[in-house]
């Protein structure tokens, strides 16, 4: 069976699976927040020919289902097929800043003074043949004119050994041994081969995000990026967060489900990177990766129960170099896999990570670095000293738990204007078109237009009167933002959204400044925040600090830096000597519980308004409010 | 279904499974040359009661069958059975020898002056449980104490690491830490347990032999052996010697049924001894293995395939440690194993534990070690200079090729003698009893008998007309030793056999005084001949010089050694200081190779003769032959 697109790419489908999984394997991802349990209702596709039998047609409206709508998910092949992929159901995750930042990754390394250095490490060896006067065994042999060039304490895995005889004899003595450097203590032993087969060096550079997972995969000699790949972290399927996921883990007795299925993520995006740019897979010869501290434990399959529970503790925070094999990875088995280490139970690797990538901890200035994804975390210091915190914001910048939320990925809502008189808004959608649904930086924007235009008050509740577009939805108060004829479909924001978002930005603000206090600094010592995560290449800074989830300090001192979770995983991919450094991070930052902080629990509360209880701490604001009034 | 046996044992059977194969299970091992596949006819058992199934009956007589008696592993149980296993079927390997030896064991690993000390250590860990103030990961909080207690360069396998977590919980962080100490390397762990599981350590000493399997079983405290097993290589179905399995592996594609075959035979030893002793498999924490050249490579997978073809080039001679899960043992996973290492493609583990065994490599006297198994390894040498080299000289002396040869296991013929006038021969039987075979040293005794009263020439061909005891049989003309009125059995050597014994004696002899003229001494500079292997116990010194096997030198040189490969093997289980002896003798040892020297050609066609074609050589054989005369 067949599925053509109307985009021309021809697909193959097997018996029983789902659109979803089929799309997936071939490197197209839907949307579906759900990982596809059918219930998120977000990976819709159009039917244009062919029998196919739906399992259920989820959220759907029956005028989607009439114009041939079905999720992907649900719907399984009976025949060939041809589909229309709607924009919005395309997951294309945070390509803007990926694809963008990708092309220029390779500088910004070598901005960092450090040269193209992996622990991989690649020697030619022309073996002199074995006769019966000069019978030493192979292993033997090739320790014998390692010896010679001053390699001498090379550890041989027996996966390395049991391929040792045949390539030898297959590559006529004249072979490449590829080897990971052990700087002190002893090397090893990767693969032999021959100089025409498996002779090209590729890497991986891996980010487990809680929702997305993102590879990067590069050429290992010139530091180049060769291609890129992301997908929804199908452990979505058993909870949005870290939390659900370990409870997963622990009570359900699912730590090998969740495991299964982020190894698999990552292995179709491993899969399909291959296959396109044809690689082999023992041409894969290291990989890093980066994830919070849950998610590294359950990558590795490690039990992160402990995490969860008073006085949260991780297994390990510094992994040591684990294989590829061991990993499950479809990389070559022996191939070194550097997994970035953790500093606490909710501030993990990618928080390490990128910090290395902002440089934060190489400048005399101090700096506050903030990752606002699933969870928020954020780090402040300088070349001295390091703290960080987690501040459990919770998802909904990523669109979870937020009526119209999504990504911000096409036909997302980004930015809103609302008209002062009218109460009018007017949208910005990522990639034009018209809107699907409204992103972290949509509801930031429209938050404090709302606040601003008098829609709603300081606590973010609608005021009663103001505007028609305030009506009575089936979740309670709602804001219409948007509203689309033809689709019959509603963009709005509900008065729990806003709770919601209220929540989420009070736990990042109360975060960083009882971090800064514990130190004794006030926002004034900051000279520079870098932003991380998805949402900050499209948030617009005055709007943030209208709704007090960003310090009120000059814009200037502001640096949005994307991803930092890959690009830092990316970093170390290639350099050794940063890998030495992010272990300095770790060890250097200090890290601070603030779910016991007194302090922490005062700063909260009063950071749940718009923007805040203390308008001192937003003189900006205030004084926009006052020339308002 | 149950098999009762007349020893009052009960042992399950299986639907399908063989009695060969469940009495195998249950510890009870048959002989079975041709290891279960219906050929050679040796593992008789009477069914007294019960439905049953025989696939073939193979060589046993009419009359055998109609008395009840079925081949075991041609028979599969319909029902209940009552069976009895004759004494002849029985294998008991090497059991005087064995069990003989190792309440001697622990007393003799002292006398080389070396304590009890496996590279495996373990040590107790208090550990403090983590609180908020105090919440680093769990292997930092392990690291932190290990740093304090000196031990700062640990590795952490990913094994190792899945179990931490739960144990340090479930133990109330009071754990003990079992790791191989890395003496100069990184240490590594390998196992955290309470002190209540798992907390005892036990070791598995295992020699693979071409033709049997032999493990010890260890206490790593005492250095006790705790109790022994044994039973047949499984290979064996696959040929008698290294070539046919080197064979069956490359050009059969058989490497993973050899390999398969041994491992789960050693895995069947060590499940019965883990049964019979209550021994949890996390406690076995230790093997090492010694073999041959070929049975190690195939014991790790490792092709052979080089081994067979000139220059005869092994993968390695010198085994990296691998793990106890790599190997696939029934040990704890994480366990090292440790393989003996070997010389060259015909010298193998084996030789060297042999060697280190004798301590020749410790003493200023010359001596001679020589292992007559399936096949003949001589080494000779002392404590500044060692030299070795492989005869082939065949499995004959284990019975295999010979018409009625066994094992010396019980009902052997194991000595003769023949009355000069009557040509009657009397025989003694190993365990007393009636004859049912003649073993290695029972044919050694025959034919220099034979030879002694004229039966035989000096060519060993039967000299006519001498007794009508030399008959026609169905293979040419033989010698009856034995009748047997009621199970119509007769013991004979054919000429055939004759012929077998006096090539293999012949390679051995020459091996012996090639390796000597190598190095510019005969037979006078050898002080001392270790006499390794199992039928050394059983040998008649004056006989195997008449046949001129052993060198005619005073009997007082000679030493018999028993097994020692298993012995070294057991010495290296718990003393760290002799692996390194080990692996001292294995770089000492020079190889000379006999299948290309001239010498040995024209030693071996020399020898073929009763004693020798240079009777000089054979001054108290040239005397007695005299005195006869």
């Amino acid at each position: 069976m067949n599925l053509r697109l109307t985009s021309d790419e021809v697909i193959e489908l097997k018996e029983g699976e789902s659109l979803y999984t089929a799309l997936k394997k071939a490197g197209i991802f839907l949307v579906a927040s759900c990982g596809g349990k059918g219930t998120c209702g977000k990976c819709k596709v159009k039917i244009l020919e062919g029998d196919h039998a739906a399992r259920s047609y989820g959220k759907l409206t029956s005028q989607e289902r009439g114009s041939g709508l079905v999720l992907a998910c649900q719907t399984v092949p009976e025949g060939d097929l041809l589909v229309e992929i709607p924009k919005e159901s395309r997951l294309v995750v945070g390509d803007k800043i990926a694809i963008a930042g990708t092309k220029d990754l390779a500088r910004y390394l070598k901005s960092f003074g450090v040269d193209i250095n992996p622990v991989i490490k690649r020697i030619s060896l022309n073996l002199p043949p074995p006769t019966i006067s000069d019978n030493i065994s192979d292993l033997e042999r090739l320790k014998r004119l390692l010896d010679e060039k001053g390699l001498r304490t090379m550890r041989y895995s027996h996966g390395f050994m049991s391929r040792v005889s045949e390539t030898l004899r297959s590559a006529n003595w004249d072979v490449e041994l590829t080897y990971i450097e052990g700087n002190g203590t002893s090397d090893e032993a990767i693969r032999l081969s021959s100089a025409e087969f498996c002779n090209r060096r590729y890497g991986v550079a891996i980010d487990i995000g809680t929702t997305t997972v993102v590879v990067y995969l590069a050429d290992m000699v010139t530091g180049g990026i060769i291609d890129i790949g992301s997908t929804y972290n199908s452990q979505m399927r058993y909870g949005d967060d870290v939390i659900t996921r370990i409870v997963h883990a622990t009570e359900g007795g699912g730590l090998q489900d969740l495991r299964d299925a982020v190894v698999t993520d990552i292995n179709t995006i491993i899969n399909s990177l291959m296959e396109r740019h044809r690689i082999e897979r023992c041409e894969l010869i290291i990989a890093t990766v980066a994830g919070n501290t849950t998610m590294s434990h359950i990558f590795w399959g490690l039990d992160p129960g402990s995490i969860r529970e008073e006085p949260y503790i991780p297994t390990l925070n510094y992994f040591p170099q684990w294989k590829g094999g061991t990993a499950r990875l479809t990389i070559d088995q022996q191939a070194p896999v550097y997994t970035f280490p953790c500093i606490a139970s909710y501030v993990g690797g990618d928080i390490v990570a990128g910090v290395l990538a902002s440089k934060m901890h190489r400048n005399p200035e101090i700096a506050l670095f903030m990752d606002i994804g699933t969870n928020g975390e954020i780090a402040v210091g300088n070349n001295e000293w390091l703290m960080t915190a987690a501040c459990s914001a919770g998802p909904c910048f990523e669109g979870s738990g937020i009526r119209c939320g999504m990504r911000a990925t096409s036909g997302a809502i980004e930015a809103v204007k609302i008209d002062p008189l009218t109460f009018e808004p007017s949208v910005t959608v990522v990639g034009g078109g018209h809107p699907i649904g409204i992103c972290g930086s949509g509801m930031i924007d429209a938050i404090s237009e709302m606040f601003l235009t008098g829609v709603i008050n300081q606590k973010g509740k609608f005021v009663a009167g103001t505007t028609d577009r305030i009506r009575r939805g089936e979740e309670g108060m709602e804001f219409l933002f948007h509203h689309d004829e033809k689709l019959h479909r509603d963009i709005v924001l509900t008065e729990a959204d806003i709770e919601n978002i209220l929540r989420a930005k009070a736990a990042v603000y109360a975060g960083i400044t009882t971090l800064l206090g514990e130190v004794g600094f006030t926002l004034d010592a900051v000279e520079k925040i870098y932003i991380a995560g998805g949402f900050g290449n499209y948030i617009n800074v005055e709007r943030a600090i209208m709704l007090g989830m960003l310090p009120d300090v000059p814009k200037e001192k502001f640096v949005f830096m994307g991803n930092t979770s890959i690009t830092g995983a990316y970093l170390c991919l290639l350099s050794e000597e940063l890998r030495k450094e992010a272990e300095d991070i770790a060890s250097k930052m200090t890290y601070l519980e603030l779910s016991v902080s007194r302090n922490f629990m005062d700063e909260y509360m009063s950071a749940l308004f718009l923007p805040h209880t203390d308008m001192g701490q937003f003189p900006t604001v205030a004084a926009l409010l006052k020339n308002k009034v």
